[in-house]
């Protein structure tokens, strides 16, 4: 399949449209749509809200009648079936659309190709591919909720140069500056969920709120407490229901925080604490796409030995607090280097004061 | 002093040639210059080695007559005494250049502006100041031997993104991967001296030359040692005499390393241990500009505590080796984030798969 520089800056375009879901659509995919007929763009669209329309219906409703023998541009292949809202494929097919171009196919392998294969039926001419790895980026969670039923986990972490997130005694608020830190609520921003443990609320007491940032509706709070140690007056307890995953049966704290909103799941390991591999697959069935931790040491080193960790988003602050203070990961000790975990490099930057660093995990 | 687009133009000409000299000029500093007459370049030069033509001349004697009125573009002041060269001012003044234009002056502040002043006194124009921040790193260590009688340190370390150099058993070889210790030959070959310790030649037994790039000349070996305990069939101890500062004055060991033809600098501090600032102060009184030091744990944390690193050059690679693998630097303990080193960063990038920073510390 080749695509003209025409098509690509169309696709490129439609990319851009859906990148302004980035922090709305779960627990549906980012997706955008360009119309362009003559090598005139006649629609837009993009997908702000489940329930709301598709960004193929928004970019029909533009265009109208010039629809009629257009190019669709979509960022993932229209839908073929009947959600909460009607399939966009008969859309674009009733517009009498001549040619429809996505980006990559549906993730979900129970129905990749159908939309295609719908429009296909009614004479439209298909093609998918274009830009197809972009596509898979904006929508990194979906496509991992779809393909293997579990989030994409990003782990947030902040240290300083010599690998270290706090001193001996314990103090390491604001480690990196106040650039580091918007640029962190941005990412908090577009996650489904916000995940921490009872460590790091007993020992900082974060909202775990996006704040920074404009945001629109804000992620879920998952905490990890396994013996529901939370106490009722944490900051994380306040404002919009929590989800909690413990491994403690104890009723009389159940009926406590369940009286007061929260959802708990209860998910012990044989160890005593959480199951974090099967919390993973149930937020996964709960519809959340990515996941965005910020732990400390101890549940940082458990989610990544349990296989749970996909990207790591590490803020390193310009500074040297030397080899006694605490490090990032509690991981067990090795004794050949052939045994390390050998992460991607994506992106390497400064932003204020700061480096960030996003690197993946390998795939499982 | 305000500079034309074509004097801007000509003075980062002048910047590239004096940057064609990087791994060879010492002690002296890297110049370029450029003579331009009527918009057109008649000459160009740049200084390669110390004993032969400087800058100046050489672009004079591209240029002869044509040299007569025209603009020359140095990016440092030309030197106003015989060295072992006669001085350039002289030179420019004879080939009847109309106008001198330099990046800087000599940060020598003892002769700071007298290159300048002899040009004037024979009628020629002078400014300076234009890419001046340029030209004082270009040459970085030859400012800071200058100004404050000690060479630049330059602390060239490699961990892994948890900020580890070696597992707990002392494994540490190839944590980065064979750009990045491409990279760092490269500023090997800049620096005037290459400087360990003897914890590192025992544990890794370096050659420490540069070898993976081009190199006229091997920088100067240096290895603190201080009770030479360093092993007559120690790699460092081969092919070319090396430079070891100790605090042993034992006259057998100091004789068959003195017979290998290796110099010794006896600078006891009342620890036992090599006095190190003094041993800075030494090597600036040898003409060394620029030190790259490559050392372990222990030697890291005494050159930044005893405030002889000027600047970081830290390799990541992209791997987890969990928290008890051994760290970067051996730093006392704090109690408060205020105590940490800060340092400014200059540069973060991807050098092959792995990171690499580019940090300077505070200013002494």
């Amino acid at each position: 399949m080749t695509f003209s520089a025409a098509d690509h800056a169309a696709m490129a375009r439609a990319l851009q449209l859906a990148a302004l879901g980035l922090n709305t659509t779960s627990p549906n995919p980012r997706v955008g749509c360009v119309l362009v007929r003559d090598g005139i763009t006649v629609g837009e669209g993009w997908h702000r809200r489940a329930g709301e329309a598709h960004a193929e219906i928004h970019a029909l409703r533009q265009a109208g009648a010039a629809a009629q023998g257009a190019t669709a541009y979509v960022t993932l292949e229209p839908c073929s079936h009947f959600g909460r809202t009607p399939p966009c494929a008969d859309a674009l097919i009733d517009a009498g659309v001549a040619r429809v171009v996505a980006a990559m196919e549906d993730p979900n392998p129970l129905v990749a190709g159908r939309g295609m294969a719908r429009l296909r039926a009614a004479g439209i001419v298909t093609e998918h591919g274009l830009l197809e790895n972009d596509a898979r980026e904006m929508n990194i969670g979906f496509v991992a909720r779809m393909t293997r039923g579990r989030p994409w986990l990003r782990l947030k972490a902040a240290a300083s140069l010599d690998g270290k997130t706090a001193l001996q005694n314990g103090v390491s608020q604001w480690i990196t500056g106040p650039e580091a830190r918007r640029d962190g609520h941005a990412w908090r921003a577009r996650a489904c969920a916000v995940l921490t443990g009872i460590g790091t609320v007993k020992e900082d007491d974060p909202q775990l709120t996006v704040r920074d940032v404009p945001c629109e509706r804000q992620p879920l709070r998952i905490l990890i407490d396994a013996r529901l140690d939370v106490s009722p007056t944490a900051r994380i307890l306040q404002g919009e229901p929590i989800l909690i995953a413990t491994a403690s049966e104890d009723s009389a704290r159940h009926a406590g925080l369940s009286a007061a909103g929260h959802r708990l799941i209860v998910l012990p390991n044989p160890a005593g604490k959480v199951d974090l591999p099967r919390l993973m697959n149930e937020l996964g069935a709960l519809g959340l796409n990515e996941i965005h931790a910020e732990a400390g040491f101890k549940l940082n080193g458990s989610l990544l030995r349990e296989g749970c960790v996909d990207e790591l988003l590490l803020y390193m602050a310009p500074m040297l607090v030397g080899d006694a203070a605490h490090g990032l990961f509690n991981l067990a000790a090795l004794t050949k280097l052939e045994d390390a975990t050998r992460l991607e490099l994506r992106d390497v930057r400064q932003v204020g004061r700061d480096i960030r660093v996003v690197a993946r995990l390998p795939r499982a």
